[in-house]
């Protein structure tokens, strides 16, 4: 069984299935076994890590499978050379999200790979298209990590009717399993996006204390701030904060923003011995509401395959 | 056409569509006119304003169309008698929002009416069923007026799934059409709860100024907040806050909320003119984010047709 949509036909791929460019858990084992399931890997290449992403890119393009990179853009544009190094790779294509792509979009075109725009705002979709975007992500406030605040239910068919059939539209945030998958796609998606899923695979590189949160945890058990950002020293422009797991850190921190920025180096030392020690009482699961929706680690192609097959079921145009 | 679900067969109603029993606005003619349409109107207790519930009780009951009615649980707390008026009106159901419900279910059971609760956690979710709610309904961050955090994505699943088939769960919050409603019932909801959409019916009774804001607004232009609850001396218990239209109100507060707190005096008196002279560039517009899916005022009979014609082709189960 497969879907047939504008998606799969554009990216050539069976499954409107992509996996989220994650920053670091994104990589090239999970992204060629979300691919060889049928959907199409993503590569987190988050900040810019050039020895991350070399060696990623080289990995995933010896897996023979097709594959797309992630960037973030507006760290992306202080070192752009970084997408020179992944179009030599061949992507089928780049996604990029957080901030105007115009420009980046003509340079993904020249080297005959395609651009993927994730969008959080109406606004957003209407730079993306007029940047030249070929295929836009919806992403609702749902999703773990970086985003904003409208919710996926409106998000996405406002975007669809702003596309007016011109770019297929992706789901993001929030879709774990063939109920939101179907959701998307009566909603007008043309495929979905999937991450907190897909962290809590056989194949992600992501702590196995990290997995185990996700799986027991229920919906409520997230929340969207830049407590993490801040422990990082890595605030975002406006209007992106990012989506993780309640834990004491940010139960401590929520609401006190600027008191966490007044003891900042004893904070972000604490903050980074705990991520080095993957203590995720303190380090964020940088997860999203779709927790609540994941049970149990299961290898990335069983999870496109249910999906699918789930979707289908519940779908008239399965 | 029709959709029959476990909300239609219980309620007795021809189509799962409720009116959201939004303060004042939700009244006897709008509640009548979409039950009418085969959906149930709920009539909007609010904060139980004695006399406008005796008399919206009394037109409602007098058009001879099914009807409910909707309170917020924890200012009826403070006035339970309004609960007994609305009972001897008897109502097919009573909704009940935003405080543990416990009791209060008991004794609508005993007045022979159904209890629908409306949540906005997990949580909660599992408190009304522990209270012995007919019904749930899973109220997304999208929608307009009093809300909380969680998206309806991935919350409505959550909550199907915690009902385990025992009771229907309704859909609310940025459902304005049938691509919405479609979804919603493929996430499991056994019916939608409309707000927004029927705000901008020809029988709502909001200013005309009201409606056409939410005609030209895209979904980007609300926001989520406690600033018009400050301005109207209102401040609701936590989570909750509330999604009004953004406008100079809005954008000179928002993030300021504790300046606004010291100057109430004069912003309360200035936010209570604008809101007689109908000046909504102060007074809020409470809507959601499927303004954004809102064109053109019409017949709240017609909202509920189309909705359901589209819903149903875009279905599997229609």
């Amino acid at each position: 069984m497969s879907f047939d949509t504008p998606l799969t036909r554009l990216l050539g791929i069976r499954h409107p299935v992509l996996l989220a460019p994650m920053d670091v858990v994104a990589d090239a084992k999970l992204s060629a076994a979300v691919s060889a399931a049928g959907g199409l890997g993503l590569l987190g290449g988050g900040y810019g890590d050039r020895e991350w992403l070399a060696r990623e890119l080289a990995a995933v393009s010896a897996s023979q499978q097709p594959f797309g990179v992630g960037f973030i853009t507006w760290s992306l544009r202080k070192q752009e050379s970084l997408l020179d190094l992944a179009l030599e790779y061949k992507p089928r294509a780049v996604m990029l999200s957080f901030g105007d792509p115009a420009g980046l979009v003509d340079r993904i075109h020249a080297a005959g790979s395609l651009a993927i725009c994730q969008v959080q705002t109406l606004a957003m979709a209407r730079e993306a298209l007029a940047a030249g975007a070929d295929v836009l992500v919806a992403q609702g406030a749902e999703a773990g990590g970086h985003g904003a605040s409208r919710g996926l239910f409106t998000l996405l068919p406002e975007i669809v009717d702003a596309s007016a059939g011109k770019v297929p539209v992706v789901a993001a945030g929030g879709i774990a399993d063939g109920r939101g998958m179907a959701a998307a796609l009566v909603l007008g998606a043309s495929g979905v996006l999937v991450g907190t899923r897909f962290y809590a695979s056989q194949e992600s590189p992501a702590a196995s204390a990290a997995k185990e949160r996700i799986c027991r945890a229920g919906g409520d058990d997230t929340v969207r701030s830049i407590v993490f950002d801040i422990s990082r020293r890595n605030v975002w422009p406006a209007p992106f904060n990012g989506r993780c797991m309640r834990n004491g850190h940010t139960e401590r921190w929520l609401g006190r923003e600027v008191e966490l920025m007044q003891n900042i180096n004893a904070e972000a030392e604490r903050y980074a011995r705990a991520r080095a020690a993957a203590d995720f009482d303190v380090a964020a699961v940088i997860a999203g509401e779709a927790v609540g929706l994941v049970n149990e680690v299961l290898p990335a192609g069983e999870i496109v395959n249910r999906m699918v097959a789930d979707a289908a079921r519940r779908s008239a145009q399965g």
